[in-house]
């Protein structure tokens, strides 16, 4: 059986320590996977870059809020009711399917429940109790008294539940955006597609709270004749930003702004620009929140295209939500360029009637009583105090019209969410840099990370295992460590193989260190691409490779 | 009621975006906290310099692995039995307390348990039903047949269960580390204390593996004459690292080393070196897996010395429980200098007996004989063929003596634990670089974060809010960001007020862009501390700052 690049690169993902299942010694856990050293290093990067285009130059914040939920935060979000899959399951294995896994062909989910045709894969019995199931992990919180709590099903919740906080924070004007970079978690129904279906995966969301009277973008005037390619579902068409804006293909500015910054980020990570477009979401896919969406989507040869980024409206739908839940004000102000008086109606409570017919209640009515909104003007009002409905007739009170400043008007934002799924990235970042051959009889690999991604900048050799060679390697090493410059020091083998070594994970220097090296203080270094070398002197190593590792190529959005 | 200096940090701490507690629009979880834009930046900075000790600098390999972990693992680990907190409950409040917290005298728990005298601090009414209570977070995987699982309650494990694979990323070469930054969970019965005290926190563990024969470390030289200050729990003395090896007051190099590693970073990170000690656990208060422990204590004035980071030798534990548990070869290998000769006596299946007597079976029963190991020498052999006992009679087979070559001896490797909790860390920072007083009859704060710490770097402020400076500081501010410079632009309020909100958050450096500005090209650059002000060009900004915010101190251990 050949193996499709898929297999290659999770072979070597794992044989090399970029990622592999994880806890294997306990039969694996499907759906869960370790970071090894190289696949570590390489997250890191590339959440690095994506802080540079969202928080340094978009402006954005970070935050960071717990991964356990609270129920009452996901009851509100939807996500008790509506994070389910609709799934079948196997009498005869005892296993569950996603209807969505097992209707490979065009019939809508309604469809195939209806023609009740559905055979278990692996044991053919017919699969029965269609029913819907909730993905996300419960537990508990506390001891005794016990608090329901969920995994987080997505990073973006804990921005909302403290959107009045992170308001005051930016200083009460829009449009602001916060970020967060972190664990989400998914209990998949039956998780494949390796590291492309996580149950717990890393996200990098942001969202952008926008006043929804102006959707605009203060710098989309820099960037509207970039191109996207946008794909609707029925034809894939190149337009830029303002086109795309202004024939309504796109919603409005925001969403092509972010769809623009989330593809300068991923070109410039080192996506394959031949395999990346945006697919807008029809209307019945989008998930509950959502009014407008656009995947960002990478080609990968055995899945086909997959979305690795969601980029969504949101509108007011989830501050709406925490609003009536909580019952906290998390609205944001319009200002008005000067007050305005208002003429308002208000109830102002006679003490000295209410006083003698409700004693010692007559304090709260008169509190209730002045909060009350007029919407008609009625005889008699009903207040409740302690649960318990009191009405108060005409007598009690007096209704008067009055004049108010109001310094603006509430609204609540709208929030445009740029969702990125940082495993799928990274996954799909080897398979679109993989190359391979067959060098010196040999099989032969080669990961082309461009230099600011790649986990190790330089591998460190001293051309033979000679102490006075070593020792000015290992002095070389350590101090392009110090100067923060990830390295790997490698005395082993032929300088061929060593080379070939950092070639397979995607290394893109190599300094040699060599007789030569002694009296000149030079060394070689060696370019993965080009394979070009080059003699540098050893004091500017450092400099040199720094240049070498910012992104040249870097689109100021 | 005046306020501690926890108080008015936790103040600040909301406030300005530092830190808070979380989902408080529901009234909030206790133990659960979040970090706002400050505190995020903090944090990230905080990791990075931490990195930069163990990652860079000691060059261990960072991995990332799941924070769902399943039952198999934490059951061979030790921690579903033993991760636990002896608890009282009130029946009246149908609550639970540590009987820790509630014994505040000198008595053991267990002397406290016996004298049953222990009052509810809430009602007053007798505590009952001493119990353990585990404390991880329980979760299942999966969907119909489900996985047991708990949230990590430290990301020490993930490294452990994927052991062999990393010994082979460092070629099985001995000693070698691997480090875990990410979230650990446990399930406080009563957290107080703050963000001292969290349900779901951040942890940075190294995990550093050596030959049992071996803890001495390669570097101990160069840092041997530095001190540590150390209490053995009666008296604090002074020792050098070597004093305290020779004295066996610390038991190894290994040890001491990774304690003056601790001690470098914290100090680089802020910590006040008057409010620093480490601390040696008394034998009955050890982690069920530690064979020695030191804790690095940083003092705080509300809660006196508080533990920060433990540095651990967990000896052969986890990898022993491991190996048991999983049947995993997680052995490291101790080479021989040359391979060795061992006689060992070896069965010989004679297959022409075999053969005709077992029919289909003799293949297995010959591979079984082939890997029986013998003790004694009988006339029969009992193998298990698909779980079924064969008794296998001499005539089958011959046993020779044979000389084998071995080219190195297995041993389960020793660890040497660092554990770093990063919260606390954060918070004593806070604290130890907390200043007040009153400025213009106001109160007036300033946080003196080294400026590599530092959320912020530096204030960029146009002198008025006028359109020529503005445009000018704004292009400033964004070329500081695209160089990598975390700003905040503010153009709001007298240069006295600005200078104050930056001092606040312990911003290091203010960029001042007046009229002169326009025709000099230069800037006023406006020094925290010394509050000393300078005029430099502004095309030189960028490369003047980045030299500020490097580590000057930084010990190269």
């Amino acid at each position: 059986m050949s193996l499709d690049v898929y297999d290659k690169i999770l072979m070597l993902a794992k044989r090399r320590g970029f990622i592999y299942p994880s806890y294997e010694i306990y039969g694996g856990v499907a759906g869960l996977f370790d970071y090894g050293p190289l696949g570590a290093q390489l997250k890191q990067n590339i959440e690095n870059l994506w802080r540079s285009y969202f928080l340094l130059q978009d402006g954005c914040f970070e935050i960071h809020t717990p991964t356990m939920t609270p129920f009452e935060v996901l009851k509100a979000s939807g996500h008790v009711d509506e994070f389910t899959d609709l799934t079948v399951d196997c009498p005869q294995c005892a296993t569950s399917f996603k209807v969505e896994d097992i209707t490979k062909d065009s019939r809508t989910l309604e469809e195939a429940i209806q023609a009740d045709d559905m055979n278990c894969p692996t044991c053919g019995t017919k699969l029965i109790n269609p029913h819907q199931v909730n993905l996300m992990f419960a537990t508990k919180i506390g001891i005794g008294k016990t608090r329901d709590a969920f995994l987080r099903p997505e990073t973006a919740q804990g921005i909302f539940t403290g959107f009045h906080l992170l308001y005051r924070y930016a200083r009460e004007k829009l449009p602001f955006g916060v970020v967060q970079l972190g664990k989400g978690y998914r209990n998949e129904v039956s998780p494949r597609q390796g590291p492309l279906r996580m149950r717990e995966f890393s996200m990098a969301e942001a969202e952008v709270f926008f006043d929804p009277s102006n959707k605009n973008h203060e710098r989309f005037a820099f960037v509207e004749d970039n191109m996207l390619l946008l794909f609707d579902n029925e034809k894939e068409m190149k337009l830029s930003l303002k086109e795309a804006v202004e024939k309504k293909v796109i919603k409005n500015q925001a969403l092509a702004y972010y769809m623009f910054l989330t593809q300068s980020f991923l070109l410039d990570a080192g996506v394959k620009p031949e395999k990346f477009r945006f697919r807008k979401h029809a209307d019945d896919e989008m998930a509950h929140y959502a009014q407008e969406c656009w995947d960002a989507e990478l080609y990968s040869e055995r899945f086909g295209w997959v979305e690795c980024v969601g980029i969504a409206d949101r509108s007011a739908y989830d501050l709406s939500s925490h609003i009536n839940s909580s019952g906290t004000d998390m609205y944001a102000l319009r200002r008005y360029d000067e007050p305005q008086l208002t003429k308002r109606k208000k109830i102002i409570p006679k003490m000295n009637v209410l006083g003698p017919l409700y004693m010692q209640k007559a304090g709260a009515i008169k509190e209730a009583l002045e909060n009350y909104v007029i919407t008609d003007e009625t005889d008699e009002i009903t207040v409740e105090i302690n649960n318990e409905p009191i009405v108060v007739s005409s007598e009690s009170y007096e209704i008067k019209e009055v004049m108010e400043k109001e310094i603006g008007e509430k609204f609540v934002p709208h929030v445009i969410e740029p969702s990125f799924g940082i495993d799928r990235i990274i996954y799909m970042l080897l398979e679109h840099n993989y190359k391979e051959g067959i060098k010196n009889d040999e099989e032969y690999h080669l990961i082309s990370f461009r230099p600011h991604v790649a986990p190790v900048k330089t591998g460190v050799f001293p051309l033979i295992n000679d102490d006075k060679l070593t020792s000015v390697a290992k002095n070389i090493d350590f101090s392009l460590r110090m100067d923060g410059i990830y390295t790997v020091y490698d005395d082993a083998g032929t300088i061929g193989r060593r080379y070939a070594r950092m070639d397979e994970i995607g290394t893109p220097y190599c300094i040699t260190i060599d007789f030569d090296s002694l009296s000149d203080k030079k060394v070689t270094i060696r370019d993965r691409d080009t394979t070009e070398q080059k003699r540098i002197p050893i004091d500017s190593i450092s400099t040199y490779l720094k240049d070498l590792l910012e992104s040249k190529e870097k689109v100021r959005v």
